[in-house]
């Protein structure tokens, strides 16, 4: 079968789509080396920076979200790959001079290896740098090992949060903190129903039956969730999906939550709308506060059609850090 | 075969689609009468209105740009279908103390028959309204007759440049006149790679063999492309289209161009990016700045894989507007 998609020779696909981003957005990103994105106007060196790093062909994560308010730098791996650590050393010496540096670690294997030889080789160089690891998926339970528990889309809302700290002149121990509460809290669950495609081998990166759907699914076809199961309707679903949620993010009633729905990559807005609905009325109904809502495709899975629950505890500094305004490409805010 | 779609029961689906968005946003957009997207705080009266009209099923379009900057109302059909004049006629009433109203027509069949009839009645209501169509697509040909030529995702730039317009304060035939010069170099070109499936019926909305793409095929499937052709690289794809658009956009080296990749669904942002990269080079080498881009989903076709390519003019004016503040919940300008 041939790959519908629009590509050219499949080995330079990273480095076509991060010069096409830096393009599309030259008055906000700049590449650097041809795997680092940051901000086409730095920051002066008096605030904090955030860095993250992560494999490439989740668009518009995670370099989507390098820009004022936001992070300062994204360190980009080939198609689901990490990148090596001395990029991720590269990246964190751009910020030798400021007050400090956070690096933010979505928990993959690769991620976390080459994350944590570039710390360590940081903190040899004198650089002043701390690191948080995320690790929100719920879909091996809320108890499971760290090792079973991915960084998926919430990292996104964390860099807004973490982010805005840093622009107002936090320290870094106090934007670690305020990032560290929210991260906490958070919680996502994946669903998908149709599988997606390696853009470099043109190969399904999962299986899925015509009428199954299975929630719990890794952003890369990676299982650990409850098995496929009959399609149901988007408010069974939603529903499902937001009573496990829940307790997960430490939610009671009389609290205010941030809800994201994040499309995988071919499900629809209208889609993620209905379901955005009845998450909020089963919220709603238990006396928790929407006080943030976002439906976007902020971290995809290729052309897979599912999406990730994303609920997190919001109190009155991570809302207002979440609502301070942000000009990263994808994560803009007025 | 079993529809991959997060859905309730599809008589409800516009409804509960309006619901979640309304919801999602509830700061910036509120739902009137289940069928009109309006801004949550509307303006002052002293300004002109900016009104739109059209199906759903192509989320965010095109209740998504109303804000702050952008539109006042949005008058939303059920999937694919132009909502009644009636509804129309109530949207622009709400405006009837402005200063002015402009009612915007994407060129399909419905939304120029109930446009014009709700158009046709506020007038003679003494509603002070005028009205625009946007024409853009270019597959029929430049000088084909307006009949054959839709209107896509052009008409969103459109509202940016004539809703900053009207946000300045300008007259409603100085926000016309805005609008009608920047329509008048808009240029459209759409490709398909897979098709979609119609949320209600479960029906594919056209066919498409398996190793083929069409340029120039509509938004609903329409026909008046050149013909399924076998996939191309994204490079020969992008500079194929690029270069019909030029001359459509009666762009001249030395001028400002808008550059927008539009995602029709299934379409990475990946791709996105490197179709943009090529667009951009081409325009580069013939002497065009492209002094605004996006890639984004800004009009979609459900799960449609494909994009629309547009291309037009800017100037001083146009530009400021383009870039002007807007809090649209999917045109955030910073």
């Amino acid at each position: 079968m041939v790959m519908k998609k629009f590509l050219n020779n499949p080995n330079n696909l990273t480095t076509e789509l991060l010069q096409g981003y830096a393009l599309a957005y030259s008055s906000k990103v700049k590449l650097v080396d041809n795997s680092i994105i940051a901000r086409a106007v730095p920051k002066s060196k008096d605030k904090v920076a955030l860095v993250t790093l992560g494999g490439s062909g989740h668009e518009p994560a995670l370099s989507g979200y390098v820009g004022e308010g936001m992070l300062d730098a994204s360190v980009v791996g080939d198609i689901f790959a990490a990148p090596g650590a001395p990029k991720v050393l590269e990246a964190l010496r751009m910020f030798k001079d400021h007050p400090g540096v956070l690096l933010v670690i979505l928990n993959h294997a690769g991620d976390v290896m080459n994350g944590n030889m570039a710390f360590d080789m940081a903190v040899k160089e004198g650089i002043k740098v701390k690191k948080i690891l995320t690790a929100e998926d719920i879909a091996p339970g809320v108890n499971a090992p760290i090792e079973d528990r991915r960084g998926l889309g919430g990292a996104i809302p964390l860099y807004k949060i973490a982010g805005a700290a840093a622009e107002a002149g936090k320290s870094l121990d106090e934007v670690l903190a305020v990032a560290e509460k929210f991260n906490a809290t958070m919680a996502t669950l994946a669903v998908t129903m149709k599988t997606a495609t390696h853009p470099q081998s043109g190969q399904y990166i999962s299986e899925l039956p015509d009428d199954m759907m299975e929630i719990g699914m890794g952003q890369h076809g990676e299982g650990g969730g409850t098995g496929p199961q009959k399609i149901a309707t988007a408010d069974e679903i939603a529903e499902t999906m937001v009573e496990r949620l829940i307790p997960a993010a430490k939610l009671q009633k009389g609290e205010k939550a941030i809800l994201v729905i994040n499309g995988s990559g071919a499900t629809t807005l209208m889609e993620m709308f209905v379901v955005f609905r009845k998450a909020h009325q089963v919220l709603t109904a238990k006396g928790i506060t929407v006080a943030a809502g976002r439906c976007e495709e902020i971290l995809t899975v290729q052309e897979a059609a599912g999406f990730q629950m994303f609920l997190a505890k919001l109190d009155d500094e991570t809302q207002k850090y979440l609502e301070a305004p942000s000009n990263a490409p994808y994560w803009v805010t007025r």
